[in-house]
């Protein structure tokens, strides 16, 4: 084990550095993570940009969240009370829930924002609290999951958009069997969707796209989409129009960044009743063509989601190690930690080539 | 009984003509009202002014469905089928439910829209389908409730805003004892949302209207409003904040109607997981300055509501006869059916004045 | 066209009369269907057998709702009302709402019990209400669904199990993607839920049944089962235990007629949280072993469910149509209408060698 | 402040002992409540005896868990956490969530058994871990809420039966405005339901009890009920079917001690589509009687309640603050912790005497 710890760094907005920190000194309560890899998330891109500002992203500070590793040192009451060994291979969630905050004790521990992985600034000790590094400290308040060795590393941190996507089309968007579902957005969350849809028994599962997202829109149908639309070159309202007889859509999932126009145009595509689940960050934007007439009209319900249940995370572990879909195809880049600007750069372009970007941690640094 | 039925009719928008129909033919599924009074709703005054096109309010029609009478003739299906005998007082809701289209067989007999009461041109066999008249037709698909002769007639319309509240907070908006909420719409709904608050144990109750609203506010408050704001003169989510002690609303009600404001600040209002309800229409208008990422930030939901649950008219109906709200405060204008006009025009006035409008029925010409 | 309707008429407890009717008349509003093939269901068993009373099922009266046929004779309104033209191949649903009792109005229309197929008697005019003839009527009230013409007639009866079994696991148990199910009887509406479960994405489905059920058992297997057990012959408590690692079931269904251990287990099945869903008859027995403490100590819920929410109808045919299930297991007996008495001794019988019987219709009399 | 702090120990089922502790150390992240009073709860009562067992109650141990007091001594950090100071009176719920058990980490922290007050024994240090004692021990994961000054102490402990009171009826039994509910057991915990279904809107509200509890079931009467019944004297079927004109009930709520005629009878008094709630504990008992086939006929729903969600603990104090319900009557006894005993055989006699016990801390003794 190397005696100190390499990591990148965000110093500014677009700035990476690879600096390298002391291992932390661990106690009865905590330990440490090896890592393996670490997915790049599209809030890691926002960041990376500072699109979020120092309240959920203190700089300077090691980006990354979607985490898996080797356990390298463990306090003997963490041991007990994660039901862990030295040497097992987790992944942990991003939130450190406090269980004190009015979030934690209302069941929205998901949402605590004391501490987050990859999201504390290296000011705060032990420094080591994001992905794109070779360790990274496992907090007391740590929510951790045992993965087989027989996922590989690459694949793992997908059960972030995957376990997503079965809580947010099932759980929030109680889409149920034979339902239809437009989903906007063919990145790693849009995916997850889709996944998550057919895992819930959806009859029609509709991607939307822009014509450049080809690859993505070709992924999505092997995964499970039964219509992909081009949004660029399609009217989408015609389209699913069309492809429902009418019917129009159960649910309407939002998972672009940026585009403010699927939320100016969901209650179009929806049915009765229907759904919009709202979940791609705007940068604070407005939507100006919102119209709230539809909402009354069809008894439309708009839910925003941050996060997951817990209780979907083991699902999504379990559905990775199944084999039953083709993830790998999900996964299109690696980079070193060295080159972690590289990944952010890669994962936010926006040419659509990237659809899962992963830094690979210190599996070859031992 | 005058064997002609006088009724007002619009013929087109902003236009009422007086004319006598004959009376209706009844069989053994149907009947008539001999109508006591019925109130103006917001959507009556749209309607006038020609705001929804022909698909909803096909001219010439009669409008009016706030309907209270007595059953004067009744069919012997009908009479076994509703339980009511001729000589009783009945409201009847605005659906006309006809039980077997996709609506109906989910569960929102209420969105039927083939045939509403108000809503059917007077081309329409038997023509009388509108509540500004001496008498309205008792379709076979009419949804009826006995009502207590003790009630003033007066008061009996306000059955629609008032079990529209109790439905709205309770069910839709799931307000619970203790709770927040902030009502944007000073108006006959936004005071049935009031007592809705009060009755489900709400311990803050925010209204908000514009300067030009006084008399509203001051009602606000004694049917149990516990702060009221000017919009116009005080910063909204100042005082929300003020009032909440930083916690904010459990849930926010809008029933204005046109104004767009409420949609665009609704989510500033709101606590985590809260509800945003939308009842009031925009005319079709955007809400030009709709942000969604408060909606994934705080996990917020927004929902519309057409109408209600049927469940809700026998509380209100209780409510109302158990006195225990001074509603009579609330009926601030009655005029006669040749003076529907002036009835719609008081009723959509913008100063604030009217706050429940009546036509008195056929009460005096028997 | 025969210019009579024969048909097998219940005359008294296990008694048959093969009877032949007039056609009756048909207007504007109504049909008449040509039947291909009536499912048994195991209520039909019981009511041959007397188990239900006179109100449920007065006699003489025809059974059978599980029916599928081609529409023979159509008025113009029920036409434009079911959007269906003579030849259509149809199935209908067993109730026939009123569309106005406080169930209908309520948005409980599958419970309303003024009429339903295969429970009304041959007196009430005109007579064809049931399954087991060659004709049955096709009341205004119907609920009807167009069926593709690709699906074997015997498979078709299977929507009620299965629409069942989908609707019972996802709406009413709420069973999400990973969950665990224990299933009691393996009869077709235990077959239909584990369909159920695997639509809805669930990890451990395990069927109980006796020993004597091994051919239904091996069955639910090929359909989606992980894990079966002999009730009889293993301790279930114990292999639930074992199979889930001790995190025992989120959702115990019991489908088992006339049993009642399993409403006295069902808690010690049940994971904190947990929903048991009742609708297996027990002939109005008490289950003397049914303790409540676990319900508060563990917060589980029991629900009775009774039909189906009438949504679950369309994506059963279509998982019907689909061929993603080997059903053509599930139908193990078919008789002709003369022979309903050995259907419905069939389908009673006790040793399991029955799953899912077939009385066939008039495909071979016209 | 004495120096040693006087405590009521069970050292054996209904055996008392006055024993004296040290005062413990405090950190900076706990602290030490001087009680003022702590009411006796119904498991109180059953732990004297003896009926749960030591995995629950683990002798010798402090009982009491209803507990009001001024905090002594706070650790810095439990200050900024709680926002609390020295001489803040305050009350804190019986739960001690771990944060990070399956049952805290899927929002059922008021269910993590890991610690409770009233139920650790005093082997564990500091002991302090019951309210019958001068002070009790402020573990860092307690859950507190500030309590205004003016409340009288005896009232405060009601915190727990009407919290408890206002989330069954209200959350776990969503009754709405205009609904009608059974409450079986007129104890502290089923006037606690009397109140919170007042406060959400019940219409008709039904306790039974038995003869001997006349006092009960008069302030239950004077808290809001609207009819009692003697179901010792009184057919309870036939009294609810004449109350509710044959409509029975929306909400039958069990919080009996022992009897198991309530579950046996429930869903006799429920209409269709009605809820059970279950919270009264029968010492393991079998309840012979219990049918499942109303289950399925009425769609009935039967769910066990546990403890209470912390969001109705605000709402309930400020209830109990606010003078509207008479409850000093609710506080029929008191005593001192020397008479802890007495105590918890009044709170347990069978006359129906005792309402609410409450035992007097330190407030004296300082």
């Amino acid at each position: 084990m190397s005696a100190r710890v390499r990591a990148a760094v965000l110093t500014a907005p677009e700035t990476i550095e690879i600096r390298e920190f002391p291992l932390p000194d661990c106690g009865e309560d905590d330990g440490l993570l090896r890592i393996e890899a670490t997915g790049v998330c599209g809030s890691d891109v926002g960041a990376y940009r500072g699109a979020f500002g120092p309240d959920l992203f203190p700089m300077p500070l090691i980006l990354g969240h979607e985490i898996v590793g080797c356990v390298e040192r463990l306090g003997r009451r963490a041991a007990e009370r994660w039901g862990l060994r030295e040497g097992d291979r987790i992944v942990v969630e991003e939130h450190l829930p406090c269980g004190r905050c009015a979030l934690c004790t209302s069941g929205r521990q998901k949402m605590c924002i004391k501490r987050r992985y990859g999201s504390v600034a290296i000011t705060t000790a032990p420094a080591l609290w994001g992905g794109y590094a070779e360790r990274v400290y496992l907090h007391p308040d740590s929510v951790v999951y045992p993965v087989p060795d027989s996922i590989p590393a690459e694949l793992v941190p997908l059960f972030i958009p995957i376990s997503n996507g079965l809580d947010w089309i099932e759980r929030v968007g109680d889409l149920r069997c034979g339902g239809t579902v437009v989903i906007h957005g063919p990145g790693a969350h849009g995916l997850g969707c889709v996944i998550g849809a057919r895992e819930s028994g959806a009859e029609t599962i509709i991607m939307t796209g822009l014509s450049r997202d080809r690859a993505r829109l070709d992924l999505a149908r092997v995964l499970g989409a039964t219509h992909v639309i081009e949004a660029d070159r399609e009217d989408v309202r015609e389209r699913v129009r069309d492809i429902t007889g009418g019917k129009l859509a159960d649910l309407v999932v939002d998972v672009t960044p940026g585009a403010t126009e699927p939320i100016e145009t969901a209650a179009d595509l929806c049915a009765v009743g229907a759904t919009i689940l709202v979940a791609g960050f705007k940068h604070g934007h407005a939507s100006p063509g919102f119209k709230s007439d539809p909402f009354f009209f069809k008894e439309l319900t708009m839910k925003g989601v941050w996060g997951r249940s817990s209780a979907s995370v083991p699902p999504a572990l379990r559905l990775i190690a199944s084999g039953r879909y083709p993830l790998e195809q999900m996964c299109t880049h690696r980079f070193s930690i060295d080159e972690t600007r590289e990944a952010l750069e890669t994962a936010g372009g926006t040419r659509g080539e990237a659809i899962h970007v992963t830094v690979l941690g210190a599996a070859g640094s031992t």
